[in-house]
């Protein structure tokens, strides 16, 4: 029997709820499929600092490294919010895309059939969107240097940070681009903001001349102002989005609330070897969490992506897609995504009726 | 009488035509109030490459900053895209902001009754939307040095930018947030990234001790890409945003797709002294250019954004706004916000009507 090692990152709020239930439907599908998976967990974020004063321990990191595939719930609350920088739960989850080089961030947004009713969206402009968007993730202003809080020549204060990007961190992530897109519908828009930025014109020159490697993808290049508006006026132009880290984050987080079911949403984080970063893009919600009302699906469409990014066990992944889409058609709904007519449920309830359909 | 100079930009694309028409409806007013405009029309703009080889002359700059206030029409078409950084269009705007010193841009966000069903968001959760976005203009990444393309320690290419706000560029713009949050419903949203970078966390720390000044003002802080979700989600729940140049140049495009009729908003654009400039948010729109087909009522709605706040007159402002609401009110639309039922008309005709209810 094959086996996997799987880093288990429950983090802040909601996250270990979403998280047991996750790894649940994991166990399953691997009894299913004949796949053992062993779980290591450990802490990171809001929970790690309480724990061992940081973030993320060194430990954690490690362990991460070591393993097949690292599945992490959410990160962040209230209590750490006004922690310096270096004692942010959200520093954590920065050192941990950095520590795995977990440069590629594919992040899904789709809205199913089931949940259109869900978008603020009229139905006639959310119905059929599917669009993935491929951000940078270990480059750019998240990371670049100089920056800091400090005092310029006039000796005033200023908090400064820098944008930058190598040509190699551009291509890879332009790559990653073009043949997610070539898996899709073969559209690819860069997003940048070339009449400004010579980060961005330079991203563009390079985005540009990679395209040349992939004739068979239509590429389009687009402003950043531009995209934030063409997702709310005709989401459907877009298939597949390539754009920076701050850029992507922005972007990402708007075409997710397109769809009205962020609580449905999974992202991969992958390196070009080493394990992919799975994780749900909904945050830790504190308001809601420990009274079983978070939706899991995220999680466990996050399981899915780590299946089949992670693990190459596409089969085992596309039962979880299913069993998911089974489950809202039966009409169970978490508080997030429900509407009259339909079951609500909690979230183990949830993940038990998941369980029942896989 | 009062006499007052306006420099008249009218720039590319659509901008000539919308220019005219609006600058019809100024001497309208002008006639009725007991106003004398004196205007001087200069090259901006793809138009000013064209004729001088530059995209913002210093005779253009020099007559806007000799006048009381600063109209423009748009800039930019595909003509000078590929153009380098210093001979772009948007380079002129950018210098033309920098010269005139304006570091607040207001850019109002509002649904209007008549045109609720232009927009892709759902009725209930369009209509009444009224936000106000006072973005940073002359600091942040657009103007941050160091900046440019070049080679780094390892000898890979580079692509990169400074963002970079010293206190007292935060400070004058949250004054201008929280005094444009007083004279509306006394809510200000500062939109930052405070959880990762440095001059963001600087910026909320600035906005935070000016709000001691303005006791009767709410204060919250939101993460720039919470805003661009919750702006889909619930813009309701929004009065008056103010944020850093990038993120007011994204999040106000959005907000301003959010109301559907983005050929409706004005801006204004003002300095500590000086004259403003004003113009609509929407492009050049090359697209359309020429056609008659532009909708002129953004360039008319920033003549009354000119009036209100760059020459103090309340009275004028307010005939142009109710006579562009009455036109509404008539029926007449150009194609971009026209809905079965009301009466299509083009660019001028819309004029000659807004002109009819002044
Ligand atoms: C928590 C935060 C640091 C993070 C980011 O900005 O990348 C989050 O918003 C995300 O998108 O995963
Ligand atoms: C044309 C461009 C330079 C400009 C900007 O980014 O500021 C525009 O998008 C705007 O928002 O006025």
């Amino acid at each position: 029997t094959k086996r996997y090692s799987i880093t288990v990152l429950p983090g802040d709020g909601i996250g270990p709820e979403t998280i047991s239930v996750a790894t649940d439907v994991l166990k399953l599908i691997g009894s299913l499929e004949g796949i053992e998976f062993g779980f290591q967990e450990m802490p990171v974020g809001g929970s790690a600092l309480d724990l061992t004063g940081v973030p993320l321990p060194g430990d954690t990191l490690s362990a991460a490294k070591q393993s097949d595939a690292v599945l992490l719930g959410a990160i962040g609350g209230y209590k750490w919010d006004n922690n310096p920088k270096h004692l942010k739960p959200e520093t954590g989850l920065l050192q941990l895309r950095e520590g795995l080089k977990v440069f590629a961030n594919l992040r899904p947004a789709t809205v199913l059939p089931q949940l259109v009713d869900s978008s603020t969206l009229r139905k006639e402009v959310a119905e059929g969107v599917d669009i993935m968007v491929v951000r940078e993730l270990t480059g750019g202003i998240y990371f670049g240097k100089p920056r800091g809080i400090g005092t310029n020549e006039n000796g005033e204060e200023i908090g400064f940070n820098t944008e930058v990007y190598a040509s190699y961190e551009i291509d890879r992530i332009a790559r990653i681009g073009f043949e997610t897109a070539q898996k899709r519908n073969k559209k690819l828009c860069s997003v940048d903001k070339a009449n400004v930025l010579e980060a961005s014109m330079f991203w563009r020159n390079r985005v540009t001349a990679i395209a040349s490697e992939y004739p068979d993808v239509e590429l389009s290049h687009m402003y950043v102002d531009n995209a934030a508006m063409q997702l709310v006026r005709n989401p459907k132009q877009f298939d597949t989005i390539v754009t920076n880290n701050i850029f992507g984050d922005i972007l990402s987080d708007e075409a997710s609330m397109i769809t009205g079911s962020i609580g449905m949403l999974p992202s991969a984080s992958l390196g070009a070897s080493g394990p992919g970063l799975f994780e749900p893009i909904h945050g830790s919600a504190p308001d809601i969490a420990g009274q079983d009302k978070a939706n899991p699906l995220a999680t466990i469409l996050s399981v899915a992506m780590l299946l089949k990014y992670g693990l190459g066990e596409e089969n085992a992944a596309k039962k979880i897609e299913n069993a998911v889409l089974d489950t809202l058609d039966k009409g169970f709904r978490t508080g997030d995504i429900y509407s009259a007519g339909n079951k609500l449920v909690g979230c183990k309830e949830m993940g038990e009726e998941v369980l029942k359909s896989v």
